[in-house]
């Protein structure tokens, strides 16, 4: 096992935060191999790049000879919503948990070594806890604190209510660190509170109280916003090559960096190197080809980085007609907005992406751009182009 | 079994509250013997008069043919205090419930008819419950009505801490009426929020939900504040006959038809009989000495009741001073308060005790009434009366 100095300066890049680093310090100084403890939803999992920050840390963690323990909060799952007001929460069943973690394990495993990583779930203890152990539990920490939890704080104050179970589910997630003795749980910075549980409840228990590292939240295409499958600002572990590489090469040039510092499995010095290509001038767009090139790599395999690599140079480009052009017909309409048109046509997800798209200039018809006010009339049959993937003739009737 | 009209004309005296007096005029209606919960706490019990208020009334649903359970809520008690910071609340063991149990018995079949008594202890099915249970329970109740319990709020706006597990005992003790299925749960004003919680959680797991019956909180012997065994205020039902009488004699008079209200078997109709007396010039004192042979004979028999009854005329009358007088030693002091003799010279058991015989009026010094500001001095050798149960001759060295 490599001296804890050189495994920290491995482990503290990109890091938001580390609660105790002295505490965290010693642990790596032990030389044992170290628990590290990483819970994720028992539901359906479809992961983009942003939850692939706290998996490139685990696996830092797995190179360096510790355990990767892979927990899946099944527990709560499988309990749903007991208020019953939740109906996108209804109980999940057995099977479909170990489904989902099916699911989980052929993502996560792109990157992180299955040999060296434990799957857990938190039903294996909490199904043997009776309800004297549950009212222990739940005696070891304040209604005030609870209520300190950011979401808990805004819904208390706004007079939303909150179900008395919800202050139980952080300290089954605590617990689940009792159960498992972590020596160290990873997490989102958004998840401070919970990670904290799990340090005061190994107190109480006599345990010594895990370090926690936390990952920043990373941000989505946009470089605003936080990656998201709603905000449509994500790049998912399963799409299809082409997609990825048109979606990271259409990123803002400065959040590459970000990128490759949060996701890339290159060293920061490799990292450095490339900056300095770019002071000298060289294209950014090459940059993020090198970037997209080993994010395809990792999750399709050599082939397909290559081959989108390569197609890439063959897509259409913005305002040229190709010669075959699908057609899409339109009922009879009026004044009808480009945006509507875009979103009948099939060639934009929803309104969001339209508006997107037409913001920022990359829609065109009959091969000139247009903005936002261009109209659609019946009779009308013209080619329109949404960005460089989309193409369609629309013939309005 | 009577018509429900004449059971309600029974069972509605001394009521504080009814919650839904139509729900439970309906249930009276169906004809059928009632389940009628009450619950106790399964610390070691030693009841008083205030106590009784409740099992009388159970006792008449008893004597009307429905079915008293005496509820021992011991499951709470088996956990004692998880937070550690009460050391007054052990974690009770199954033996010391049981020990307990016998005890409750060995008081309450003084009034309530032990063939026609359930007993049950809440840990029955309490035990059986899984903390994924107890999280569904959890679910039917929200943080911001928990925290309407008058308690919890004033608790929570004084900033002092409350443990998150307090929160699940409610739910608990609601839950016992699911499990019970009761028709009518009994309990003291003080005990709303509870009550409530039963019928909540019925409604929620589907059952009719329970009425409530409330009885207020007796009054002291001062007539003023609650009877307490702190307040030394109370007669305990193992207090001897004679002890009883006595306490019983001393009341103020007007407080004698509240506690025949509450506490005497007699029909209103006898008891306005008795009121009928005093208006006409009966000396408030010979009513009083009619409840005391009631509740003497109740719990030490007719013979003890006439005991008490002949020998009370025996006792020294206040300020009298017997031939044969107890001497107590005091050393030297200076100004001393005859409050703190009373303490000293053993003659009441705490300063609320010494501080109300001198507002009654009835400490007496060689023979004289005196107040609180009387001292005692080196040199003293006084007789000292405090009420008409201790004496002694204070001499201070």
């Amino acid at each position: 096992m490599q001296s804890a100095e050189s495994q920290l300066q491995i482990l503290r890049r990109g890091v938001e935060e580390i609660i105790v680093e002295e505490e965290f310090v010693a642990r790596l100084e032990s030389g044992k191999p170290l628990k590290i403890k990483a819970g994720f939803d028992p539901t359906a999992p479809d992961l983009h790049l942003g939850h692939t920050v706290l998996l490139n840390k685990l696996k830092q963690f797995q190179d360096l000879g510790h355990e990767v323990i892979f927990l899946i909060g099944d527990f709560t799952g499988l309990i749903g919503d007991p208020t019953g007001k939740s109906a996108t929460r209804p109980p999940l069943s057995k099977e479909q948990v170990l489904k989902n973690a099916e699911t989980y394990k052929e993502q996560v495993f792109k990157i992180l070594d299955p040999a060296k990583t434990t799957v857990r779930f938190n039903s294996e203890w909490m199904d043997k806890v009776s309800a004297a152990d549950m009212i222990r539990l739940a005696g070891q920490y304040t209604v005030a604190r609870m209520l300190e939890r950011d979401d808990f704080s805004k819904r208390f104050k706004s007079e939303q209510s909150i179900a008395i179970h919800e202050f139980l589910y952080p300290l089954v997630q605590g617990y689940d660190s009792v159960a498992l003795e972590a020596d160290v749980e990873l997490g989102g910075t958004d998840q401070k509170f919970n990670l904290l549980m799990g340090r005061t409840l190994q107190k109480q228990y006599g345990q010594k109280p895990q370090a926690i590292m936390m990952m920043p939240i990373l941000e989505g295409l946009d470089g605003v916003q936080k990656m998201s499958k709603s905000l449509g600002n994500f790049i998912g572990i399963n799409d299809v090559p082409g997609e990825m590489y048109t979606k990271i090469l259409s990123m803002p040039d400065e959040l590459i960096w970000r990128y490759f510092e949060l996701l890339s499995f290159k060293s920061m010095e490799e990292i450095d190197e490339l900056k300095k290509t770019v002071m000298a001038g060289e294209n950014p767009q090459e940059i993020k080809k090198i970037f997209a090139r080993e994010v395809i790599k990792r999750f399709h395999g050599e082939d397909a980085a290559l081959n989108a690599h390569n197609s890439a140079g063959n897509r259409i480009e913005l305002g040229e007609i190709p010669e075959e052009v699908p057609e899409v017909f339109l009922d009879d309409c009026h004044d009808m907005p480009v945006a509507a048109v875009l979103r009948m046509a099939d060639l934009v997800k929803n309104s969001a992406a339209a508006k997107d798209l037409l913001a920022r200039g990359v829609v065109y018809v009959d091969g000139v751009v247009v903005s936002a006010d261009f109209k659609f009339n019946s009779g009308d049959s013209k080619v329109v182009q949404a960005g460089k993937k989309k193409i369609a003739r629309v013939v309005v009737r």
